[in-house]
């Protein structure tokens, strides 16, 4: 579709780096100073809603987001995960994998409230050394799914 | 678990109306003065990630959540569907669903956002009338999977 940033693939257009790309969606690793670990899936058509899809594209992409949120638990070992795929901004489906901690920027609120602290440097650091992990975590997730 | 406020179930817990239970979740329909048509989708017994669930549980809840998703769609004619598993407050598995239009209170941003408007009096009253529609469209949408 035309205008939609992420029917548009590429460095250019995703902010972050992509993790691994499949046939219908792919992961990209969200570059976020305040969030490290913050995934992304995004299912490569164009299509708003979740049920849009067939019930077998469905299936295949919840898939995908489980296996990212068991990576993304195994490697950032966060207090609580953050599923949501709201698009009001990008009416493309996607869905943000969300690694949360009882310190981060803005818990116990969404990621999209208020930021309500700083996180220590240090603590912030050392979460970013972890997110190191996750591309390879993540595809092998997948992998097994093949 | 104790102190968990969704482990605690009936009126006097819910921030909605209990519009169906089974025997592993049941579905709330929230009462949201700003957002008529908001719906819940709670796991009875205390779990907190999607990815503590057996494979078939979180197939029972998805489908369920796809399920309200496609009442939601179908009773408020939304712009937007907001899906969304957070739990930072309540670390017990729910599902947000969502119905978002152009002219609510939040739009674009999330609910969880700053309010960015008010929405017309009347316009508000439609949907709330609407919305009185969904508590049979989401029984009749789950009794079509049993």
């Amino acid at each position: 579709m035309a205008n939609c940033i992420l029917c548009e693939e590429g460095a250019r257009y995703e902010d972050g780096i992509l993790v691994w790309r499949g046939d219908d969606c792919r992961v990209v690793l969200v570059h976020d100073m305040n969030l490290p670990g913050f995934s992304r899936i995004i299912w490569n058509r164009h299509f708003k809603e979740m049920t849009e899809l067939s019930f077998v594209e469905r299936e295949l992409l919840m898939t995908i987001v489980f296996a990212v949120e068991g990576a993304v638990r195994e490697v950032m070992k966060p207090d609580k995960v953050n599923l949501a795929s709201l698009g009001n901004q990008a009416p493309h489906l996607h869905w943000h994998v969300v690694p949360r901690f009882l310190d981060d920027a803005f818990f116990p609120d969404s990621i999209w409230s208020n930021r309500v602290r700083d996180t220590a440097n240090d603590v912030l650091e050392r979460r970013r050394t972890l997110a190191l992990a996750l591309p390879a975590a993540i595809r092998a997730a997948i992998s097994q799914l093949y």
